[in-house]
């Protein structure tokens, strides 16, 4: 996991003894803390899902990564699906991070191109392990209410980072009027996802004409 | 599974030991022939698939769904795996019969129109859980080959499908000449993909918004 991951961390608002948590030594100063413990959990259940994938995957395996007494984390969450939930929470927040890191000083028409870049990009091999991760989750959440309730804040937070840019860009002036931002926020975002689910599931990839496409749709969208 | 699965039934070129399907009788006269007792097989395992999901299955539990003697199943099949890429075989078999059957006599446009339909459409609770289940295994294509194979077939015919009605309507003068038909056909394939994986594994259902901006798109890019 990225040095990264301890920096920028918010608060789980799932975890199970908050009053355990908060007595122990926090890797932030700011108001989203997560206690060491909490992180070297989340590491330790990030390298298991990586090592084994979610289908095969114990709380056990998730234990052997863990490099502190096992009963610590046996104390903190009850099942591998708590593990789970509780890592779909830190990787959202983290993700979001990085979105909101690499979008920060933008125009609205750079932030949805970055945007797209961004979701679009395998920079590594560790991104994609990450990806497929997220991917096969994903799948999971069809029958885990708790999976389905990260998805769904993901899904909202990303596809109104899109809306949001895209009214700024009519408000200004520089994106067609004519434009309806949320439909097309919903269509942006709804082929970024099947462009990275086709991607990690099937052979040939259809990531780089999806890219093509939309940053030749938004160069018609900008109003000279 | 509805009454069509036993009439569309197409080859599954992985049935392990094919010398004994054949010798049973034959549910369809054409060439794409399975055996009476693949076919319940196959139902076996979507009820089982239905009922445990794919993580929790075991093939105890589709042997317990399997209307004729459990070794015959054993017989046929080794693993929960090698049961569950036969049926992804077998039901893209059926989802593709079912896709040619509804646009067999239409136009180009009309084509695209009601194939995206066809695909934001659930009508039923047969065809939400049908579709749930689509999306799990496609999550658990990121680890197995064998069904990263089916997915990736499924997505070629349907890309295919649509990018033949877009150069179709290109030819035919109908669609604006500009369109490349191969990125336009990645583009709308990746968001109809993404808004059905969003659909099953997030609240709030985007499909709407995508079948308005595709069908709108659609509107623009037919010549007058």
């Amino acid at each position: 996991m990225p040095p990264t991951t301890r920096r920028r961390l918010a608060d789980d608002r799932d975890a199970r003894r908050p009053a355990a948590a908060t007595t122990e030594a926090s890797t932030m100063t700011d108001d989203t803390t997560r206690s060491e413990t909490e992180v070297l959990i989340m590491e330790a259940t990030y390298a298991a899902l990586r090592r084994h994938g979610y289908a095969d995957l114990s709380v056990a395996q998730i234990a052997d990564e863990f490099k502190k007494s096992k009963s610590l984390l046996y104390y903190h969450y009850d099942s591998k699906d708590d593990l789970i939930a509780a890592f779909l929470s830190f990787a959202a927040d983290q993700f979001m991070a990085d979105i909101e890191a690499v979008t920060a000083a933008e125009e609205p028409v750079a932030t949805v191109r970055t945007l797209v870049d961004h979701l679009l990009t395998v920079e590594s091999r560790e991104m994609r392990d990450g990806q497929r991760m997220i991917i096969e989750l994903r799948g999971q959440a069809v029958s885990e209410p708790r999976f389905r309730e990260r998805f769904t804040r993901v899904d909202d937070r990303l596809r109104e980072r899109i809306r949001s840019a895209l009214a700024a860009g009519v408000e200004r002036g520089v994106f067609d009027a004519e434009i309806d931002p949320e439909d097309t926020a919903g269509m942006l975002y709804a082929a970024l996802t099947g462009a990275m689910v086709q991607q990690h599931t099937a052979d040939g990839d259809p990531t780089e004409a999806v890219r093509r496409m939309i940053h030749r749709r938004l160069d018609r969208l900008v109003v000279d």
